[in-house]
């Protein structure tokens, strides 16, 4: 808590305040991290499905996805003890990745979210069409 | 649907499959959307407040966020309806955003999210040092 105090008291934030909890919070810091495309869309693939899958079976599934940003994500995911890695010595070696507990319990989450998105398309659609339209009109 | 087929031809994907589904889905495209950090922070700050709030006091509660990425963020969040931009003509212009009800239904999902990242950061952080040694043992 000291630390936090000291931290909002260097950018002039008054300790204690919803403030400094927003610019010291390490929840915050999580928060960001989860909130990503790839997160969202490999957290989704993984978790609609089930059970372990190939990385080459992910990467088909995330529309877009390079496999530089693919493989960057599953490691932050691993890292983050959200996905397990497991490595089959087969020639050639064959690699499995799954959501772990905690994974599974941002999934419930997320896939709310993505459930949300689906019902809420042609409404976010409309609202789209209506801002463009008074964009022109000006 | 006839569009959807063709797409997925283009793309040599089976049509009706679920890889079908992802590739072209615009719920897909509107999760992708959604699954962004300045998203996540303007909607949890709008949200939490709970109240329209000045783009100078947004700035404030949002970690890190530039002039340029905050403005961005709440124009694509007006646009897709989820956010409301009131301008009232005061010497100097006063701006307030605030959610929509399209917005407070996302901020449902989102704030639990946040909740969830609260709750596991030490989980998370424990993950991510137990990696980190896993990787200096290599």
């Amino acid at each position: 808590m000291a630390t936090t105090a000291k931290r909002a008291q260097a950018r002039e934030i008054e300790p204690g305040t919803y403030e400094a909890y927003m610019h010291d919070c390490p929840a915050v810091a999580l928060l960001s991290t989860i909130s990503n495309r790839w997160v969202s869309l490999t957290m989704c693939t993984l978790g609609s499905r089930g059970e372990a899958m190939r990385y080459s079976h992910i990467s088909r599934e995330i529309p877009g996805v390079s496999q530089k940003m693919l493989t960057q994500t599953l490691r932050m995911l691993e890292r983050d003890g959200m996905v397990s890695r497991t490595v089959t010595p087969t020639v050639p070696v064959r690699v499995d990745y799954e959501l772990t507990p905690l994974g599974q319990g941002l999934y419930a989450l997320l896939s709310q979210v993505r459930d949300w998105a689906a019902l809420k398309t042609d409404e976010v659609d409309e609202a789209r069409a209506q801002y463009d339209a008074r964009q022109t009109d000006r």
